[in-house]
């Protein structure tokens, strides 16, 4: 009998890599096959809430792949929302990856030829949910919603640079079949993503943090999306303290954090090191100002990488 | 403006390269798209033979990328039944890569998100015709009997084992819509490929011939498609002394030919070199003979290297 198709995300699950896979999964299932969605660590606040308003169990742990006694007892496996070998599932290798549903750039090798789909999207929910639609199959409203929510919170609700009009005709789409309001739903979910209440400040620094090397400058970039900036700016010292501590534990030049206001749209960067004050200066802060409110930025990969590389090289 | 796409299959360009190409474009200049089919190499017989069917042009041959003047004005590229960067056009660096269409196995990196489709089906063709179904885009007669030619030479009328339901299925749908017989049709198609009458001996060989490592020998193995291996095989003597010709020239140590007729469904390998009785040996041929047929065999890729790797290493 041929194993069970697992089909996961990356580590450091987001939401899309959940939602993706449980409805990858699902698919799967109606047209036969015999899968189940896996994570690959711990869910965040906002997959859980919306886990939780569907309805839908949190997928397993699975954390490696062991080795097979035999090549023909390889474990199959599909990827959604990922393809790098640094983001997978440790020990791949012992697997055999017979799909990939991604929306990344490409840094993949294979053997044997297999099922690749990657478009340049907003989320890989929008993928699955046209593979969906090719198949002529409609979502249960509770796949559906999965689906949406990944969007909405790959596209920060449509905001972000990254979002095309795929994005968003697939969103309304599965908006209908969810049986919610994009409007008031996403902002709840991102909501509840947000609060930190009651969490460990450096947990959710932590939480979304890549380290980025600017010719022989490495800083560290963190993201929190949020939906009260200012309430969190009252607590400023602590943040800042949090990210020196980052800095030194990581022997990184310098730590830099964009708190992303989905209500404001715009991203206060705070950041610590030796480089702080150019990269003030070089996102007009004010002299002095340990930090700057960027409206409309929300993008870390094509807003604020872009320009850091600017300032810093 | 905007620069035309171009959309292109592989060097030294096979049926479904052309005809995929020809296809695709066709579909996104109907989706709206500015595109254009180019080759990168001179046509075979079989593929002449098809564009002469359906009265369909030669594509224009390009053979290299010019640099641009800025990154803006890079020429946009699709990719068609190929991505590795050895089978590609010279230069596919000062391009910008937007899709790739493909069935093979995948050695492709890029640093942007793009649109990459591959499945592991027998041909090109048939994912290009889905992707016009996905579209709810019917092929014209002409587009449909391009990708249909193209699915029954890269699966040898569905009796290579590369092929699937799904080549089947979708041949099966663009048959009726091409107004062809895929068994007569795709039969004087073959044989008008396999003809080499006044054609170089050693240009058929070199066709489509490979270059395959096993441990440290190195061998060319080449695959020409018949339908009268029988009536070639009354001039083995100079075959063989094309292949010596060839193995000296490239200075490899020995060099196969898979004479596959298409009537016989089998094939008669042919070799020289200092292996080639090891290599007759491991195939059960006559001690003595240079040559053996093996009924069944239509595939290089999954029935002859394997073979070879087990005898040579």
């Amino acid at each position: 009998m041929k194993n069970t198709i697992l089909i996961m995300g990356h580590k450091s699950p987001d939401t899309d890599s959940i939602c993706a896979a449980i409805a990858y999964a699902e698919l799967k299932k109606t047209l036969g096959f015999d899968a189940k969605p896996v994570r690959l660590g711990k869910l965040n606040r906002e997959t859980k809430y919306i886990l939780g308003y569907f309805k839908i169990e949190e997928p397993e742990l699975v954390t490696k792949i062991i080795e097979p006694q035999s090549e023909d007892m390889k474990q199959d496996i599909i990827l959604v929302d990922h393809n790098e070998k640094t983001q997978t599932i440790d020990e791949a290798d012992n697997a055999n990856i017979i799909e990939v549903i991604d929306h990344h750039r490409i840094v993949f090798n294979t053997a044997n030829p297999l099922y690749y789909r990657a478009e340049p999207v907003g989320s890989t929910s929008t993928i699955v949910a046209k593979i969906y639609k090719e198949n002529g199959i409609t979502p249960t409203k509770e796949m559906a919603g999965l689906m949406l929510s990944a969007i909405l919170s790959d596209t920060v609700i449509f905001k972000s640079p990254t979002c095309t009009e795929e994005d968003i005709n697939i969103a309304k789409e599965l908006e209908k079949i969810a049986e919610v309001s994009i409007e008031t739903y996403g902002k709840d979910m991102i909501i509840a993503g947000a609060s930190i209440e009651g969490e460990d400040l450096a947990d959710v620094v932590k939480t979304d943090i890549k380290l980025f090397e600017f010719g022989t400058k490495r800083l560290l970039v963190s993201q929190v999306t949020t939906a009260g900036v200012n309430k969190l700016l009252e607590t400023k010292n602590q943040i800042i303290e949090v990210l020196e501590k980052i800095m030194k534990e990581e022997n990184v030049d310098g730590v830099v954090l964009m708190l992303t206001d989905i209500v404001l749209e715009g991203s206060e960067l705070l950041s610590v090191g030796k480089y702080a004050s150019l990269i003030g200066v070089g996102f007009n802060a004010k002299v002095g100002a340990d930090s700057v409110f960027l409206p409309g930025v929300l993008s870390r990969k094509k807003q604020i990488i872009p320009k850091l590389t600017e300032i810093l090289i």
